[in-house]
């Protein structure tokens, strides 16, 4: 089971930055525990996605692993649940084995353009996921491939796997009628909570990840996670943390910090899910995604004598899976005598001792963090981290006394996008569009 | 050449969280010129690499070229420099080229081992990087290859290229003994700045960049950005900008935001020079590492309304290169008809649209950005966008009056790491570490 560790978010260890027991008793958390368990948010349903049938993902999923590639056609959440599960449990598997996955989430036509280089059609399968059915970026892409298979004359119902909304939206019609394999997105389950049902599960299963495990991992932390006794809910003290040295101590940013190459794209889809969810309304907090050791040399400076407004999330792991002994190297110059107190540590030693120096350092430096400690990287685990991190969110956001489950501020955007691209109904967009593009700019 | 549109920042165009004209006139800029001009810190040296000698690194790109796969090891500025490089100008490389490049920069025993068991060392260049010469993490993944090498009855001197410093350090007294390939950085690069060094340079030869391109776009910018003028200097306005939104408006993050997949890596090769550079004395400016559209998904939201405190830089590209247009789907059902605006549109078209989109939300929103246009990503623009905002930083921290060429904040990590390794001299940091180990931890 994931553990937490909060003993340098406190008073005792990083001194007046910290926080006192104390606080925790000033809010009201079981008010905020209340709202998840009662359901108050339609969009909790991701609560029960440990207990869904997963018998059509992993029917398509092994029929998807037939094929040299795979396309998945999807943005935020549709294509950065896929990704994390992809790269933390199954490293290098583009180099490895079959099929090849290309993840296409922008509408970068030099990207899609090389991708369709590298991909024989008649061996691929497109896996096109919009929780709307309607993702204009997304539904591009599909419309892009919709008509190469056609120009090939390959069958489209052999070749997509469609991926949303149960029952509504323009992709579930267009399933509908052409009859197209498809997956659910359940209605009750927003896009950045979506990693855990079709929408990260059909690739899991497609490239030999069991989702079966994933979901024990998930029913597992939800167990200690649902219910609001702080002392033994790491998720809830989580987010009362964060709650608490944003309002107390000014703390506005939340460094996720996992020593592992392989939750890189973790930490990316982290991000997605704590800045969408919580910024809002003026207030929120801002996410970075990192990975250590590396970032150490490249922004452990900034978090140690930068702003005091970063919270550090480390991600300890146990077993790395693999190791490395450092060896000896005997030489007649004798020139790695400076690098001889190295010779006989694994590598994962020197990882973890890193990862834990920069945790003194920190903490020395008063400045708050939290070590989240990993077994090992595997299914069962690795649904436990995004289980874990979801329930953090939604508390943290039900705490601030904001929705946690809306993104209101990204529609201006995609209208004055339709405006321009002639959507019906947006001309008053396209004219505030082209009134901008005709004031005074200050070009340099 | 890369032009920036700095509108946005202004009062004209976002009100009150805007700047005057005026406020420019506030600071002694000129100060901040003369400082970097008369070369009042050592570490400006990466204002001289645009005339640096290429012909040895032409030779051992070329030499490099020859194999099959391509092992760097390096951290931080060494291996972000590279990454940004390749990822820029050969998108898809290692699904299309030879040498197929992995880029070590980390001590994740599983990743190493993945690396070993996806190459044969026979036909294997490894290029070490660490201008220091001692750097852990790399030092101790060189011992690593180099005791494989010797395992295989392989010549070290066939396959390492070593890039380091000039004179200094263990890494060139090794080159120096056992007669290595190896190339330089200058001791008056600092790593966050060497990547138009040898650092990125071999890299860029090895996999058929020009780095005569590279360095010319570097020449032309800083013709443009090494005055005191800024009407006409980008770099310094960018620079001052920054200084007057942290300083009046509270303006304390930096989001890199380029609407090209290319670009990604580059971003995180921008948040090490910002970060690492400008973090320091409690004060500082956090980079954020983005791409559009992708992040319109997964930022956008917290950017335009949580708190007030981003700048959001975006970089348009103009040219994307290659290019694919949206069909006009015909089917029997119609099925198509929500999505027909799309239609006829080349992708390059939707993605430019939604960058200005995006820009314009923003500023609505009284939301400051900054737009930097680029012609095209090649060689030639993409040293300037390097040597830009090498700049830009430089003028930043000078601003800011804080030294943007050290980095004091990771000594204490580092230390405490050599403690527990066992370095000889580290004694008390062992003892500090393992006191640390026994403090009573609060874990749930």
């Amino acid at each position: 089971m994931i553990k937490v560790d909060f003993t340098n978010v406190m008073v005792d260890s990083i001194g007046q930055r910290g926080l006192k027991s104390s606080d925790y008793e000033l809010i009201n958390y079981t008010l905020a525990f209340r709202k998840i368990s009662s359901r108050s948010y339609a969009e909790l349903g991701f609560l029960d996605l440990w207990k869904q049938d997963l018998s059509e993902i992993k029917r398509l999923g092994k029929y998807a692993s037939g094929f040299d590639n795979m396309i998945i056609l999807g943005i935020g959440g549709s294509a950065l649940g896929p990704r994390a599960i992809m790269e933390a449990l199954k490293p290098f598997h583009n180099f490895k084995a079959k099929p090849k996955v290309f993840i296409y989430d922008n509408v970068d036509p030099l990207t899609l353009s090389e991708i369709l280089d590298l991909v024989d059609l008649k061996n691929t399968i497109i896996n096109v996921i919009t929780k709307s059915g309607s993702t204009a970026e997304t539904m591009a892409s599909f419309m892009i491939l919709w008509q190469s298979l056609k120009d090939k004359g390959l069958d489209i119902t052999k070749h997509v796997i469609a991926t949303t909304d149960t029952q509504k939206g323009d992709l579930r019609k267009i399933v509908n009628d052409y009859k197209l394999m498809s997956l659910e997105v359940p209605s009750n389950v927003g896009g950045r909570f979506s990693v855990l049902c079709a929408v990260g599960l059909l690739l899991a299963e497609t490239i030999g990840i069991d989702s079966t495990e994933l979901l024990k991992g998930v029913s597992d932390i939800d167990a200690i996670c649902l219910n609001d006794n702080i002392s033994t809910n790491p998720a809830l003290r989580f987010a009362l943390t964060c709650y608490l040295l944003h309002t107390i101590k000014g703390i506005n940013m939340t460094i996720l910090f996992p020593y592992s190459d392989q939750l890189r794209r973790f930490s990316e889809w982290f991000c997605q899910l704590w800045a969408e969810s919580l910024g809002k309304e003026g207030r929120g907090l801002t996410p970075y995604p990192s990975v250590g050791t590396t970032d150490q040399h490249s922004q452990l400076q900034l978090w140690m004598e930068g702003p005091a407004d970063k919270l550090v999330v480390f991600i300890a792991i146990d077993d790395y899976g693999r190791d490395i002994t450092i060896p000896s190297i005997e030489c007649k110059f004798n020139d790695f005598a400076n690098q001889s107190y190295l010779s006989g540590h694994k590598l994962s030693n020197l990882i973890k001792v890193e990862q834990e120096a920069s945790e003194i350092a920190l903490t020395k430096n008063s400045r708050p963090n939290i070590t989240i400690k990993i077994p090992k990287i595997d299914a069962y685990h690795f649904g436990q981290l995004f289980s874990f991190f979801e329930l953090c969110t939604a508390y943290t956001g039900i705490l601030l006394n904001i929705n946690p489950f809306d993104q209101p501020g990204v529609e201006e955007g995609k209208n004055l996008t339709y405006g321009m691209m002639g959507k019906k109904g947006y001309d008053a967009k396209r004219q505030e569009f082209e009134e901008y593009r005709k004031m005074k700019r200050l070009i340099i």
